[in-house]
């Protein structure tokens, strides 16, 4: 193919390069450009030609592989899969009938059953008491006679009482100090990290972001057009240059367990951040505490809004990953000053959410059925982190599992050198859904595997980590 | 007070400069430098002050009225309300305890009860068959084994099932013509609004805006720095000129019935407006069908969308006046060049909504208990009107109900030069809830009020109305 006139990345779009490039090279794929069995140039190949680095090239061709558009052969290459969905005379007939370009057709993906071992941040959706959950629903319902039917102009930043028990509860589990009116209930953190972003950032401010680091918040900070800075995780966790040098708008970090790593930020370290934007730097601090909830040896250290006397760390966290995933519940504690611009955005976004599940998760937390549900997950998940430990290092695979005290996922490092994108791909090809550490990353960083163990029962634990150990990886 | 040391209004921020005016205000009410009875400028004035339409301070001013910190007092003006609500000491204890300005403090508003008599928009949400949706709910729960609780990378635009019934209805009721993969399901229509924004806009680019029109919409293009023209409304709907003459990003229209007069745009406008944006102007159609399921009389013309062979119209509806607002399930049937990314920007945002919610509205259309619910409001709200149209006649104020042809609202037109929202506030005190046509105006209108019929039974229409008629007006 003649690259250089078929592929064209806009840079100034606020979609990556590596969505743009996947989504062009799938069109490819669609509309016959690209045949099955064509051999793709290497990424380092690519990647010159493009003009983007090699990382981006990855990641599209990675996602594509995922989609089941490409396919790695070992040794070999990148290659058009064999049976890459035919989506061809479909878009035919749909370019023939609106004259529109074909590639824009979105393939169908089926309704998943579920997560695939060892898929991360998962949480078990069958420990979940989803009996009570509807009987808290429906005794809600019959109390408030319809009036949570109605729209609530005071609700647009949630429930009243969701954010005062949560209040109570983040109080005393994480040491968070904040009135109930800071809280705002958001469709999960997701969009509380997209609507900060849009609030705090102009294009072209500065971002300061863990590597690897979570996706989710890099692509609304890249959707404000900000100026992300990957910086390097180490056993302290992020290792951030002190503030003040230059204008930072936003620290965005995740201190009780490093996404993906694992690796918890030391107080030091927790220190230097609050203080510093507490200095008067115009720094906010993003603290993500994703999953907290969940340590099984020493408890965790507070968070870093406790530590905060110049308001200015905002507290993001997700029930997500505690009850369960489809809920799409999350919420920013906000310092004051934010309060006000906050709920402005919130009701141009999208204005409140259902409210019936904010009632009924409101009387699951002030029924303590969230206590023990807490409980119940942090046992098992335990119990099945051990199972899997266990499991896996009875292999001979070089994998270093170095944080271990909690959350939902081990990462296995490997030793420097070994293409972690080959080996999540060869996983893939045998079923397994276990990223690299590259997958997570925007800058060089060690090579390693992310496996979420929460989502499985210690059987289905022991046969997905056989299949990972009957496995030859070449590199 | 020294207004312009205490009033500062920031032209560039993507706050309106209505809402940074009322906030600052009521800051002033809240921290005791404004008190109880003090006499407020007159909106002339204080705007020739600030630089600002009077416009902007009208809405600072009735925004305030509505919160209860000001009131219109006939022929003497605005004043500090003597019931404001009291923040003062508490705002002076956190301002003590934190060090921070005590101006952000969040008022406590009591969880209401429902709309008030005549709220516009409102769907009466006793006629919603409750029952039989959580019999629904309950059903798909059993039926899909807690797949429905997970996360699902292929949900984001919505639950497949509802975006295929969706699309059948679509077809049948509206002549929609649409793949069900062209339908984005959104927290309302409101995000469907906010993401479209942020996609096709850059910081000024012109949209085409009803003038009195949609104020969710306004917001969502002044978060995009949109620059908008608002443009006069008559009996056949919005006047807007042919496109082509100047560069425009997005027309938005509400064209079964325009928001808020009540107007049908006719089909010659129509045509020239999908035409117009066919011939490669450049420009998105927002057409925003919010309640066109309710007519009384005649059927409704089609959709703009389904006279579009340019795909340059956007379809915008939702389910929240169909079935109950606190659902906050809307969607956007998308041309197919803005379905990916569209797509990249609802994952960023907030990924996809509640499935459980979209599983159970699936099983609703298919089961047809949504066709019989839509047509028993129907029946219901054809009387309502009546009933309303048949009491506020019966008096002597001089409004004018023009178009009265569906939809939930009435709009009662004023003789020119009557002061709309003098009376909206008198309404106010005495305990209605019926907004002036120039709350929803960014540009000189006619005089009128808005009364929502559908969400009161035909008794407490009658006792509004009387109420209504047994005050004194003075303008």
């Amino acid at each position: 193919m003649k690259r250089q006139q078929i592929l064209f990345l806009d840079r100034k779009s606020s979609i990556s390069l590596q969505v743009q490039l996947a989504s062009q090279l799938k069109r490819l794929v669609q509309t016959g450009q690209l045949l099955s069995g064509h051999l793709l140039p290497s990424t380092r190949e690519l990647a010159v030609e493009l003009k983007v680095s090699r990382n981006t090239v990855v990641h599209a061709y990675d996602r594509l592989i995922g989609e089941g558009y490409l396919e790695s052969r070992e040794r070999s290459g990148i290659f058009v899969s064999e049976t890459a969905p035919d989506l061809r005379s479909a878009a035919r007939q749909t370019a023939t009938r609106t004259g529109i370009p074909a590639g824009n057709v979105m393939p169908t993906t089926p309704f998943s059953a579920g997560p695939t071992p060892f898929r991360p941040c998962q949480p078990d959706v069958n420990l979940f008491p989803l009996g009570m959950w509807n009987r808290l629903r429906a005794k809600v319902l019959r109390s408030t006679d319809r009036t949570l039917l109605h729209y609530h102009a005071e609700a647009t930043l949630g429930f009243q009482p969701l954010r005062e028990t949560l209040a109570a509860y983040l109080r005393d589990s994480r040491g968070v100090a904040c009135e109930w009116w800071q809280i705002a209930i958001t469709s999960g953190s997701q969009q509380a990290l997209h609507l900060l972003a849009n609030l705090l950032l102009k294009p072209g401010d500065t971002v300061y972001m863990e590597n690897p680091g979570y996706v989710g918040a890099v692509r609304a900070f890249r959707s404000a057009a900000a100026d992300i800075r990957f910086l390097p995780v180490d056993a302290n966790g992020v290792d951030f240059p002190p503030l003040g040098a230059e204008p930072v708008s936003i620290v965005y970090v995740t201190p009780s367990r490093q996404f993906p790593t694992g690796a918890s930020l030391s107080l030091a370290r927790r220190l230097s951040l609050v203080n510093g934007a507490a200095a008067g730097t115009g720094t906010w601090i993003i603290e993500d505490d994703y999953d907290s909830e969940f340590r099984y040896a020493a408890p965790p250290l507070p968070s870093m809004q406790s530590l905060d006397s110049g308001n200015r760390v905002i507290y993001v966290g997700t029930f997500s990953k505690l009850l369960f995933p489809s809920l799409r519940l999350g919420y920013a504690v906000l310092p004051r000053s934010l309060v006000q611009p906050f709920h402005e955005l919130k009701s141009t976004a999208d204005d409140h959410g259902s409210l019936i599940d904010q009632a009924t998760l409101a009387a699951f937390l002030e029924s303590g059925g969230f206590y023990s549900h807490v409980r119940r997950c942090r046992r098992n998940y335990a119990e099945r982190q051990e199972a899997f430990l266990e499991a896996i290092e009875k292999g001979s695979l070089p994998l270093d599992f170095r944080y271990r005290d909690g959350g939902m996922n081990l990462t296995g490092f490997l030793p420097p050198g070994l293409d972690d994108l080959a080996w999540s791909a060869r996983l893939k090809r045998a079923g397994l859904d276990i990223p690299a550490l590259a997958h997570y990353a925007n800058a060089p960083t060690e090579p390693g595997l992310v496996f979420g163990f929460t989502a499985f029962s210690p059987a289905q634990i022991r046969k997905g980590v056989e299949r990972v150990l009957s496995l030859r990886f070449v590199d």
